[in-house]
């Protein structure tokens, strides 16, 4: 099969398989942690993924460099280019320097300093960006045409799906050492790809553990797209500290595969999600950005009900700047 | 043996060994965390030792179960009693609750609330105590002697140093992995229980591999008493804010293997340690408290030259008020 069909199928549990082989001693094994006394808290079992400690901070360079990794010669020499605001240009320029191909990501003009300083470091060329999303995209597709450049899209690509689906078949790994398989798995979406991944390895390795998507107030496209079986956008104007979900509606690819096998959408408030910073600091002692802390939101703010059951909440990821850190850490005490 | 005399006695590897078996399952197989652009600032290859992921948030869990685990029926059935402000409580407290026996654990009246809840959350007794660590120890053996409990010692026991000592097995075991052995190996410091612990895991494992212990300026009662090859203390009226390593002198028995391994007894100030709890929120997404980031301090303020070396660094502890963390986040941007 060519690579290019390899894109655009639904990728299956062997893909995810094959990835988890490639990452192999280049992504971190992130660690499920636990806490008895947060377990008292909720009155269940919460098993916290810390994708925060992966590689570039978050969960995204699982799936950039499973897709970069199976380049072509002619591509590889070519380079990437990708379009984000933050963990997937990181992901992207981190896994391109360790496969040896070069990477340009397009950014916001607006993204914070730090972040394209760390994309800099990962020797990533950085294009800041004046415009919206839809204008970004489309420049990045313009570059990609004119100087050749393979894109690394952020989640509607079959083999992203597949990188971050080793999440989900850790997840699958580590809750068989702990007992009976997990009620319940929640995962912060924003496009549904991190999601997508996770449903095709509990299908395969953990089927009666029911998926839940997180997301924040404003921007519950999933939630609401998999009510009504068919791709809703957020309406415009909507504002939320979860910078890394806000995704203007679900990926196609994604949706495809979540509509089957997402048992609901989750919505939670900005507020809640810095409660659930808070708690990550506290009992689990991790940093997590607010988009990768709206899973716990969910449970703490009792929008998810753990009591009695054994939860896996995905902690996508921890790149937060301090300001807004130091706001969680009042809004705990 | 009986186990009066295993805790006299010095431990050896085989111990560890023995205590490692023993935790599998219990204690956190706790990750080794890397960063390319935090590698890239020092110019060397840094490793971080995540203990702050630990149960309880600390290393000293590792320790208290080894020795509780050991009781004999009898001792079990009394239960056991340690004395601590903060995370030797806790250790003892929550392996007492898994061993199925019960604690008793004397802190400062001072002792922040929190603490003092997750002790009681584990199902220990706390023991409010007005008056200097002098009287609060002796307070406790008097406490162990009329109710016939058993001690778990902070540092100065066998098997509490040889509990401690798996973080250097697994230090041994994990860089294995990534390359060769690590050119120093740096741990905080205050009674020296988990530096005597790794000092036998190096011994044994990784003997080319040097390690230094770090203190806080005013608390560096190691570092002079290497070098003078005899105990010594502080002097009173010091202040510091890592208040996990705020002990007066070296323990008997951890100094005894100290001496004999460290290469270097290394200080910092609290300014450094502020500077390195923000590093570790940044570039590893991990909370420390100040007494576990005194070992990155020593790199960052250039104490300790990690230039072209390769480094693992202990962070050993995350139990840290919000109010604290935000300072050393301000003392980031």
């Amino acid at each position: 099969m060519s690579e290019a069909a390899a894109r655009v199928r639904t990728p299956s549990y062997a893909d995810i398989a094959a990835a988890g082989q490639r990452l192999r001693g280049v992504a971190v094994r992130t660690p499920l942690l636990e806490a008895p006394s947060f377990n008292a808290e909720i009155g269940g079992r919460i098993l916290i993924k810390a994708e925060v400690l992966q590689r570039t901070g978050s969960f995204k360079f699982r799936g950039a460099y499973n897709r970069i990794s199976q380049l072509s010669p002619d591509e590889k020499q070519h380079g990437v280019i990708a379009f984000s605001s933050g963990n997937h240009a990181q992901g992207v320029a981190a896994a391109a320097q360790l496969m040896e191909t070069t990477a340009a990501v397009v950014m916001p003009a607006s993204t914070p300093d730090v972040k394209v300083a760390r994309c800099r470091a990962y020797g990533a060329e950085v294009i800041l960006h004046q415009g919206d999303r839809a204008s970004m995209e489309a420049r990045t597709l313009a570059l990609a045409e004119e100087r050749g450049l393979t894109l690394v899209p952020p989640f509607d690509d079959g083999m992203v799906i597949a990188g971050q689906g080793t999440v989900g078949a850790e997840i699958a790994d580590q809750v068989t050492l702990l007992g009976p398989p997990p009620d319940a798995v929640l995962v912060p979406c924003g496009g549904g790809g991190l999601t997508a991944g996770i449903a095709l390895a509990l299908e395969a390795r953990l089927p009666a553990s029911r998926l839940y998507t997180v997301e924040p107030q404003g921007f519950d496209d999933t939630a609401r797209s998999l009510k009504a079986g068919e791709r809703l956008e957020n309406a415009p104007g909507a504002q939320s500290i979860c910078d890394a979900l806000l995704v203007p509606k679900p990926g196609e690819q994604t949706f495809a595969i979540n509509r089957r096998r997402v048992a609901e959408g989750l919505t939670v408030s900005d507020a809640a999600v810095l409660q659930a910073m808070a708690a990550l600091f506290g009992y689990f002692k991790i940093v997590a950005e607010p988009g990768g802390a709206v899973g716990l939101a969910a449970l703490l703010s009792g929008v998810f009900d753990g009591r009695g059951k054994t939860v896996v909440v995905v902690a996508t990821g921890g790149n937060v700047d301090p300001q807004v850190f130091s706001e969680a850490l009042r809004a705990a005490v």
